[in-house]
């Protein structure tokens, strides 16, 4: 639920230049279906502000809201009883949203659907001015596969989606390095080939010579183990079981199933918010199978904005920096400028940590997005071309 | 549109029978969750019975009504504002169904979605005597696999899913014969992995020896040549470019990315509906492509149900009974016993015409089921192992 109340006080803090926009401007009619429309679909629609526009045939009901952003926008019926409203301008790249009919929050039956904050629903595009980055494009593509495996640990089917790059299929002899890469809370599996666009991100840098091919896997970072109680557990940081389902079966898995070159030096892990945290904690218990870790918009210190002492900061593992320079080849750390609390402070903290420790790290900053995935786009497509060189 | 007119008046074909069930019979009160609700959802929920259980919060809404079946339910509204209600008994197997908030039509928030039925939208699983053939269980899995190509046929980016057998991955040097497997109308390329449960079935019968290992390659119908008007033509039988596409393009391309045996004996088509007219066009104008065709609740000459003429049917393709029995090593048809019209009736017309030319062919029949899931799924665990042997 922090995730969850993160998001709304976000919002409230935009709420008064939302209304400012609201009064000053004039919508610009230069509006064009989302691109994550579903086939066939003129709304939602989007326009050269980034506004989001819906339509929804209601004809009985007496309130249709657009909710996006954490604000409520209302809508206007016409005479056939058709609701049509838009919002004030958002950010460029991906949210959800979802539409309320009479007190009910469900999705907009004209998107596109897609999992976060812990449900299946609607997402729109603002076009970003970066977007050719993670558009799909004429170069060679590689697969997403979607892959089912029994965990002992947890007594469940798990999935994963693991991306291998172009010409994985053609040349059986090559083997790759492999990138672990988590989603956040309120997330799962499915979040990095669909919202996240990895997969075109990497088509895209490895066709530019810009990353080298790579197997990306993708896993659900909510593992429980069976004694434990999966409801009470929900949404914990981190889920209890995972890193010892990450360890001991999904990498086993894939050294498996895929051509890896399964060595620390040809593997990495990164992950958004809550996977940035989850995979902190991996590869600082587990440095003997990385070499190479992503924390994009997060930290092991999350929620905390205090200082952190390494002599006690998980079990001490950042307390000696030459030896962490020595094993981490890249430490990678991004943050959108426009993240709300407590994410620039907390990231912050653990900086302040690292250069005490004279740890050496990379640090990106995504411009104008917040906790949101442009900012988790840019991070894969900055982090990425560092690995396995 | 003339595939959803027959889902309406299938539906009002059994309006009588499901209001004699809700006057005298009392619901029996053992609802689970569905098994394709979004992961802690508790709601909707099936019976015994098969009736649907549906739940939602909208306190606001004066009228909220459960949709499936093409009957609308009226729910119940408590004193907190959430609105619960059920359904009659439903067919068992896997039905599309949606909600309708005072006038509006959208997915349940409770459920995982769907394509089908032209939109995006809730699905349900009304468990079935026989569901263990299409159960994820404990035996070796094969991957789905997405796969991006631009086709220069339609101009457009196209995507398929591709099955492909446990072991693929492990053994790099065996080569597998191909299904291509298609969907009916208003559904695409998501169908048979997802509702259809087409990796699962092909794990089963593979894991039991019923049948080969295989490649399955799972497309989009519909297709269109740019100087087509694809919203005048969308929902047609079938959509203009999708043959051409097949032969020049799906099939090169599936025959260079992965390890085929890329000749007509080793090469099998079929689909449902629609797909089923399409795949019988495909494979009567490239008989050096195809030795293998199934049949699944649909025949070319849909959605006629007179008798058929050899001499000019599909351009006298069937004029020759012997030349088809040495050319088709297997040709398969299915249909479920409670299909509505026209489908017994054009399939049996197109049958009559099969056996006055003497061409041998098998017909199975799906006890208790209509146009939907379950008689396709069956389908497929009864053609699949017939083939490639």
């Amino acid at each position: 639920m922090k995730q969850k109340s993160i998001f709304f006080a976000l919002a409230a803090t935009f709420l008064s230049v939302i209304c400012f926009a609201q009064t000053n401007q004039t919508v610009v009619e230069n509006f064009k279906p989302s691109t994550v429309n579903q086939p066939g679909k003129q709304y939602p629609m989007v326009n050269s502000e980034g506004r989001v526009r819906v339509q929804l045939s209601a004809p009985e009901a007496h309130k249709v809201q657009l909710d996006i952003g954490g604000v409520k926008y209302d809508l206007v019926k016409n005479d056939k009883g058709v609701w049509t409203g838009e919002s004030a301008p958002q950010d460029p790249g991906f949210h959800y949203y979802q539409l309320n009919i009479d007190g009910a929050s469900v999705p907009d039956p004209g998107s596109l659907y897609f999992y976060g904050a812990g449900r299946w629903g609607s997402g729109i595009e603002i076009p970003a001015e970066d977007q050719d980055f993670y558009a799909l494009k004429d170069v060679p593509h590689g697969l997403v596969s979607e892959n089912l495996y029994f965990s002992k640990i947890t007594g469940t089917w798990r999935r994963c989606f693991v991306y291998t790059p172009a010409g994985y299929q053609k040349d059986t002899e090559t083997r790759y390095p492999v990138l672990y890469l988590q989603h956040g809370s309120f997330e799962d599996e499915t979040g990095w080939s669909a919202q996240g666009r990895a997969n075109l991100i990497l088509d895209n840098l490895i066709a530019a010579k810009k990353a080298v091919p790579m197997i990306i896997v993708m896993d659900n970072g909510y593992a429980y183990k069976p004694q434990d109680n999966s409801e009470t557990n929900a949404g914990t940081h981190p889920p209890s079981a995972f890193e010892e389902v990450m360890i001991n079966e999904i990498i086993p898995m894939i050294d498996s199933r895929y051509r890896t070159i399964a060595d620390r030096e040809h593997r990495a892990i990164a992950g958004l918010s809550m996977g940035a945290n989850q995979t902190m904690r991996i590869i600082m218990n587990n440095l003997d199978k990385f070499a190479y870790y992503g924390g994009f918009s997060g930290t092991s210190n999350y929620p905390s904005s205090d200082e952190i002492d390494p002599a006690t900061f998980l079990n001490g593992k950042f307390n000696d920096g030459n030896a962490i320079n020595r094993q981490i080849k890249v430490f990678w750390l991004g943050l959108g400028t426009k993240e709300p609390k407590p994410f620039p402070a907390s990231v912050g903290a653990f900086r302040n940590m690292l250069e005490k420790q004279g740890i050496k790290y990379h640090f990106y900053q995504s411009p104008g997005t917040s906790h949101e995935w442009l900012t988790w786009r840019r991070d894969l497509n900055n982090f990425a071309p560092l690995l396995f060189k």
